[in-house]
């Protein structure tokens, strides 16, 4: 019932060589692997590696918040 | 022994139709499901949805400390 | 005269399924509906929304500067 | 449609004398004669004012979100 | 005189096992036993401990403003 | 009545080209032309422009409470 | 000895028809009528009230560091 | 493959009778009772007890990141 | 009574030739001589002076919580 | 040797037409210009311009980390 | 070309006796004798000495944005 | 002169195997090879590595403050 629902939430970094969609992407497909009924994400921190003056990879760290009742 | 003990934490929205104080104890209620001995709770975010200009219900994010050592 | 010219400030939430700069897009575009003489935006929140363990669309906030003078 | 929806958001501060949540209403009641289809809102300061060495107010700053497309 | 009066704050915890609120009053209690003039109040932080699964109390910290020249 | 008064907000850059306190000043009087019944303001950045190794003009943002009973 | 000092931390807002600077200078004389030694501050909030459609006073609250020693 | 790593994070609260240091190496120590391949931390907030006017014990937490994929 | 016992705060810094811990110590030892019945702490800042091209001294800030029902 | 090394931060904004994660990569090479061996960076603010209702191009402020052994 | 210039970011504190105005010039004055092309600033920090119950100065912190295509 | 003083402000990020203190003296050490005068520091973030469930090494961000004028 809706009165008394209520969302965990996960905080995971998540990464990619191609762009910051892709990094959060690829976390919540391996939050997905831990936890089920993934419902919505905030971006906390966009970082990433730089190798020959270039990014190497963007690392992206999310919380997903999902739904406990299911 | 007090010299090493440890506190994990947990982050969860819990959500009540009413007030803030019951979103907090739902969010609690939740938590007690998945881990045991629930010490103590900080407020991280106060939202909620609205619905015909009123409040429908409050969603309020905590953390929730638990002592690791039981 | 620049002596004394200022700006409002909107804060508006676009959403896109593709990317952060199209959900960006949108706010602006949104905002040029109810303001005129758009100069500037701010980045204040990223999130978003999951269905199938992928990201359904983004939720990008932002604040937007607009000339008052004109 | 979905793909390009946007949000406005409003910063209200409601009062009450009695409640927290009552402010909060108070504020999401005044956004309802400004802005139409007012979906959710996140408490962004909670402040009060003191007489007779008790609160004689409380003062709830709201950001609301409404739905920009209606 | 008005042009040149001071406040000074008070930082202080108040309990209740009861609601926000009543925690927040207890603050503003304790604070009327050390100085005078209470003016304002802005909440700070929301705490609480939890026993049996359940908020046993509420542990709010506000800043409480008091007026330096009566 | 003052039992369920309310505040809007408004965020607005004044700039000027002698000191903070008159680029405030500015942008008070730009928000007058926009809502009526003004009542505080406060400071939430301090930025400007340089030319030849000087400031040309300062830039600050201020958030504006209004009455909105009136 | 250098080794051990220590400094108190006052929080005092001070108020002025005419500028910031002089809003703080009144903070100060209000803080050494509590305490001796002060040594440094830093501004941690600049507010303030309108009438008539222009600042009436500057409130500027401080932090005030004091030796503990002497 | 390293376009697509992620990372977890837990936030754990270790102390010490001894020092900062001691307190997140008991926090780490506890994490990796409940997931491997734990790689790197943060501190999040110092905190401690007092008895007899002296810390009784620190109190550290940490976020600490371990690698998903093995 | 539980009920309503609370909590005073004193923001202090103390400083020590040789280490964070060391400081925090003295910042608390100088708290007991103003107040009584201290309890925990938080960290608020870690600050230090350099002197040929070495730390000093550390200067670290707490807030104290202290007891104020006894 | 492992034991002490370090790290220097620059902080650079970068702009591009097209792309957050273009402008990162545009102060990335600015860096490279200045330091060697840059390592990581994380993004601090994420701006841009409007011209004609359209983000004209994105202003992407990072802190770039380099080591300072080389 | 304004597809890829990009900007450096300087951190100064400058001083004065006079104002917090004169403590920004101070610091953009310094900031020249070290880098060209300087552009904007934003106010970081508000700080300043007292001696004898009153400002000795006033220390402003700035980060300052200069264009590294000149 | 005191009136126009102004410091620079270098942010290094220093590592040890030992400590947090000792991290902060290899960031100095390594500041100092850049630029004279170096004054006093605020240490922004404390991180580290972990291998085989303890800290490999500590990794703290300061920011230095050094003399612009000797």
């Amino acid at each position: 019932m809706l009165d008394s629902h209520a969302y965990g939430k996960l905080e995971i970094t998540g990464s990619s060589k191609n762009s910051i969609e892709e990094a959060v992407q690829t976390a919540i497909k391996k939050a997905a692997e831990k936890v089920k009924n993934l419902r919505w994400f905030e971006v906390i921190e966009t970082r990433g590696y730089i190798e020959n003056n270039a990014v190497s990879y963007w690392q992206v760290t999310v919380k997903i918040g999902y739904n406990l009742e299911d």
